[in-house]
């Protein structure tokens, strides 16, 4: 049987273990193995201790043997991208400028998942301080490929079945953009819904954390596993949050209505993408309006994030930045340089303007259930670069929940994703729409190992 | 009677309207006789309507006589600073730019005072912007020198009896410093303990509202009329606020320690002024430790202030300010046009360094029960400044409750207050402790009539 284990997604992972069909250690040994397989040309991860993984797996089943009650996620592995802290791995931030740097506690994110019973696997590659500086990760659809970035090992490992479910981080579009290239399903919740508490901080206003799976039951359970209040995180929030898996198992009352949405920068898709897009959304019939977002309302909102982002980033790591010589990347430096030359006017400027766009599409979702777009300008490009964040930016920079569904193939039969946007905290209701959409187009089904 | 009534307390006063031995409508034109009198020297109103005034005072009065319970201020006349909203007076910010502004609701404050019963009197005048360009307003106890700014007008309108309790506002010091120069009580709570919702904003970090008065038990009245959670102002809180007539009404379980605080600007004390304050803390023998703030520690705070109050109100006011032509004061144009040139990491540095300062603060606490240092650099000045805010900037950048007390007085004979500070949201606490100094040095009692 193990040679199916690696296939399975976490919500059938965790219930085989819960009934006592597998144990924990087994299936984590299977994916062990499939490390064992894949691992040198992935490179999915920056910490891998089999041993640790095996170690945890077994207090897991020793836990159950026990007779205890199970979370949710009881004996299941899961990567963590390497820019959030955890207590037995390091936490490098994808940089010589932490090296061997050992938190001493779990960021609440990795402390919520062994809560619910989760195996800690692993630490996954990120860029360099989840900027654009690309680590030694490769897309397993196409070695010669990215897979993404800031959140590549996070995409990766699970794209390439070493993980069922990953976490990863966006500032930008550090886990649509990856999940797009890679072929899964990834979520970058409401600002506010995931603790970033113990996470590497670019930007109070731009963090988010996330989960990448290959179905979307997974994704709202470790939504379910990983959202809520922190006192810690002022951004989170002092009330209940919904059960996301409750959210998928809904219909929507009425077929919702969908908006095309091409934003200002629409013109950065690839023909190929564009094309792929297109014939989906004419599918779709009646279901999807066209809707321009249009230029002199929200053109700036690119400027706005990349002021936002720069500054923060200036604030938060310019010092140590600044004392590592040759070890920061040129592109790092001189985003930091850009954001120490911005005036703390144009800083807060940018900032309302956030606000303002998010109110603006907020009337826009009293019409439409969600936006339908792309998720990427196009199919991974090279290992080169990690890819365009363009048509994640307004959705960060308003902080609304964002979902990338492995829907489309574009070049080369490449994967890419469509993106799902809904209205901000409205997140398990977003995930009942993708759950329609995928019935819709037929495709409710987990995604193939790549 | 109503020859004394213009002297007593909010506290007196609203006992007394409660019991039925006065009217509210006896007691508002018993103030308005008193306006009469002394407006036209002391100037303390920008707008004020008897008749309105007298309208609300009958309403309540009718209110009574049907038999209904009554809030903490029923019938109290109370005076509002002109830069906090309110529904039926204008609201001009001290500035023809907002000339004829009708806001169309109360800010918290004010809508906080009406359930509480209260009598809005009038409008009290606000220096230009709540910032330095001095108002028409006079000192009751010098008419050829300042009330101090900006709540000028809330200041001297409670020192010159024309109300016995009004509101004002500080972003830097613009409550404890009038309160010192016109011999009043005056509070800046805690940051986050009043709401701003409805208030001229400057700065979301610095701005505070608090109250006048000329008793410390029409402070605590005050506060708990107008303190606590309002989901429009972030950072107010949302959890219960102690009461505060309580907290005076209790004994400190053991004598409380004093630090006698001198900051780094402490060199800016007049000389007359330093004496005085030395001779007071001396005649409290070992209650009293001498405390240095040091330089290198705390140097720096008068220019984190500076920089964080430039931008927020180049960030707010410099699109209506750069419109104004020659309306607006050369110094506000100033201000305004440096904080264009602050950059955004010095503006995020600043703010981190106010965090930082205030926690360091914090461990101080944990051995004073309060810092007992001057409100004031010295008396008030003449007519062409509304004075130095330096004593008061430290405690506004950190958000930490202070109250002007009146114990001293200063070169000919004009007042001049005691700042107590405590620890945030220690209100209730400092208060006690400002009850347990007042009858230590047998001083508590009313201050009378300037």
């Amino acid at each position: 049987m193990s040679e199916n284990l690696v296939e399975l997604t976490a919500t059938e992972a965790a219930g085989m273990i819960a009934r006592g069909e597998i144990s924990s250690e087994e299936y984590t040994k299977a994916l062990i193995a499939q490390v064992d397989l894949i691992e040198d040309k992935v490179q999915a991860f920056e910490h891998f201790d089999s041993e640790h993984a095996l170690e945890q797996a077994r207090a897991r089943d020793e836990y159950r043997a026990h007779g205890n009650a199970l979370g949710s996620l009881h004996g299941v592995p899961v990567g963590i991208k390497d820019c959030i802290d955890t207590s037995d791995y390091p936490t490098e931030n994808g940089s010589k400028l932490f090296a061997d740097r050992r938190p001493f506690r779990d960021a609440a994110v990795v402390a919520k998942l062994r809560e619910a019973g989760a195996v800690i696997f692993g630490k996954t590659v990120t860029t360099e301080l989840a900027f654009y500086q690309p680590g030694k990760t490769r897309n397993p659809h196409d070695l010669d490929r990215t897979p993404g970035g800031s959140s590549s090992g996070s995409a990766a490992a699970v794209a390439a079945g070493m993980v069922p479910l990953s976490i990863g981080t966006q500032t930008n579009g550090s886990i649509i953009r990856p999940a797009s290239y890679c072929g899964v399903f990834g979520m970058k919740a409401s600002h506010g819904l995931v603790s970033r508490t113990g996470v590497l901080s670019h930007s109070q206003a731009l963090d988010h954390v996330g989960p990448f799976a290959r179905s979307l039951d997974d994704i709202a359970l470790a939504l379910d596993a990983v959202a809520g209040y922190d006192p810690e995180d002022p951004d989170t929030k002092s009330y209940a949050v919904p059960s996301f898996r409750s959210g998928l198992r809904e219909n929507p009352p009425m077929t919702p209505r969908l908006a095309y949405v091409r934003t200002p920068v629409w013109n950065k898709a690839e023909k190929a993408t564009a094309e792929a897009f297109e014939e989906l959304a004419d599918s779709l019939g009646e279901v999807v309006q066209r809707v321009e977002l249009h230029e002199p309302v929200y053109g700036h909102a690119w400027e706005d994030l990349r002021a936002i982002m720069t500054v923060d980033m200036a604030h938060r790591h310019g010092k140590i930045v600044g004392r590592g010589g040759d070890v920061p990347s040129q592109a790092l430096k001189d985003f930091i340089a850009e954001g120490r030359r911005v005036p703390a006017v144009r800083y807060l400027e940018a900032l309302s303007q956030a606000k303002q766009y998010g109110r603006s599409l907020s009337d826009f979702f009293d019409y439409y259930e969600a936006i339908l777009t792309l998720a990427s300008t196009g199919v991974a490009p090279g290992l080169e670069s990690t890819g365009d964040p363009a048509f994640c930016s307004l959705w960060t920079l308003t902080g609304l929940p964002a979902i990338s569904l492995p829907l489309l193939q574009g070049e080369k039969g490449l994967p890419l994703g469509v993106q799902l946007v809904g209205p901000a905290g409205r997140d398990a209701r977003l995930l009942r729409t993708a759950k329609w959409l995928l019935k819709h187009l037929s495709h409710d089904q987990e995604v193939e190992i790549a």
